[in-house]
């Protein structure tokens, strides 16, 4: 067997989850407004670069799950992704202009159309999956548990609380705090749950759905403290977004509490710490060491 | 055995229901930011008739499930139904200030927290029923299938797609079928799923799950003509809202179409309709009737 090659296998299976974005906004599900799924269409097709689904396909495979069968979960993991951009770009909220190199969708379509399309997007991510996975005959219980992480992910203690934490004055925790609880909570859950969806899905053993809990929560952390890095360093073109952002609205990130250096090492250690959980995971985890690694190469 | 009394059954069902609302909002779930879980209790606790948890409760009820284990489904349901009201009134959508006869969620936490709120609301009612029903040990399949009928009421083709319908002059339908096709989507459809999911939940047989999907339309239906109807001939203290908004943001309903004898008309008809499907239903289906024949009793 050859060396296994990251880069090649992570742009197929993203080529893969692309194909799945296209199939699924080429159908209108009876009942739904043109212009809402117009509107929920444009923020998925936006482009990205699809790594929660990846994860999800990649992390299904692992334990034998075929790729077709992974997909409805993948893709409602990007479903949650995009509703959250959507909310968070909001006037009442970061109130950008831009997102992925394009308008963002409430300066595309209105606020009530992105607030609904926000929405539509997280209920559709619970309706997709329960519908296509009992289509693909995957077993009851497993769907259960999968669809018990992602709402999770999103709920009360997850995306939605860390995006209050972000942006609610009166909710401010300690800043040596706060980085940390806003990377865990806005952007660690999701990847995290990108990952466990799709081991729980395939029938993953306890010892690995843990590992990789683990090796979520600590790419997700790196992952924020790359984003916080980008936002300074980044042109909009490089970027897809508004950068400078951060800075702009006071927002305490890892770049402004420890500064770039301090914040690259940090990313590296969290890298390092995913890499190293992988231990517990039974299977061939290349494929997540490779990419822990790879996102703060990036960086350096 | 004495004639079922219909308004004290409703009424224990709904105290019984309050008591769960209250316990929910209790207990802070780890990680959730206070003003957060402040602002969703608030709106949680504003009030209201409890008529999507009572009917999920019943439901279950009807096909013997004790009402302890279907609850956590019941207050799924009185979740969705809040979140779809505090995003409804916020500015870019009606713009309402009171609600329930109390300051509308964003007046009272500003509209990112009122966003986050609603976000909030609609995940836990996925995450808090996955948790809570596996834990009473309810079959799996059963919770998918009741989950599939709650997302399906939620997403495009659901709530979000009746508000698009009701708010975005841009998805405009002929008149005189816009009032019954946002009755359904923004109304029906989730008094459809607060039947179902306490019927599937509890395992009832098809034919029944049929016949209720049939009541649950037509109830939502002259649920929403009523709704109409209210709209002109209430006072703010009665409707615990702003009445007279429909007319005042020129939108097309039941009562602009009909006027208000027509639309009586109409409700009663939906309501003969509603009890004419309990047929097929097996089980002593009294309490449904008489919900549906109380609701147009109550409007001449």
């Amino acid at each position: 067997m050859t060396t296994p090659d990251f880069a090649a296998a992570f742009a197929d299976t993203r080529a893969f989850v692309e194909r799945g974005i296209a199939d699924l906004c080429a159908r209108r599900p009876e009942g739904t407004p043109e212009r809402l799924m117009e509107s929920m269409a444009y923020s998925l097709t936006a482009g990205g670069k699809r790594l929660r689904p990846v994860l999800t396909v990649q992390a299904a495979a692992l334990f034998g799950m075929a790729r077709e069968r992974s997909l409805p979960m993948a893709l409602a993991l990007e479903m949650i992704h995009t509703a959250s951009l959507i909310h968070d770009d909001l006037p009442a909220m970061d109130d950008d202009v831009l997102r992925r190199g394009k308008p963002t969708n409430h300066v595309r379509y209105g606020e009530a159309i992105a607030i609904l399309a926000g929405d539509a997007l997280m209920a559709w991510a619970f309706e997709y999956p329960l519908a296509e996975l009992a289509r693909l005959a995957i077993p009851s219980d497993r769907i259960c548990g999968a669809l018990l992480v992602l709402a999770n992910a999103l709920g009360p203690s997850g995306i939605c609380g860390g995006q209050v934490l972000d942006t609610d004055d009166e909710s401010a925790i300690p800043s040596d705090e706060h980085p940390w609880a806003v990377a865990r909570q806005k952007t660690g859950v999701l990847i995290r749950a990108a990952v466990l969806t799709g081991a729980i899905l395939a029938g993953a053993d306890g010892a690995s759905v843990d590992g990789l809990a683990r090796y979520g929560d600590h790419l997700g952390t790196a992952f924020q403290i790359e984003d916080d890095i980008l936002d300074v360093t980044s042109s909009p073109e490089a970027l897809g977004k508004t950068p400078g952002k951060d800075e702009a609205q006071n927002k305490r990130t890892f770049v402004s509490l420890f500064g770039v250096d301090e914040a690259r090492a940090l990313a590296r250690e969290e890298s390092r710490r995913a890499v190293e959980a992988l231990k517990a995971v039974r299977g061939d985890t290349f494929f997540f060491a490779a990419l822990a690694e790879s996102l703060v190469d990036r960086a350096n």
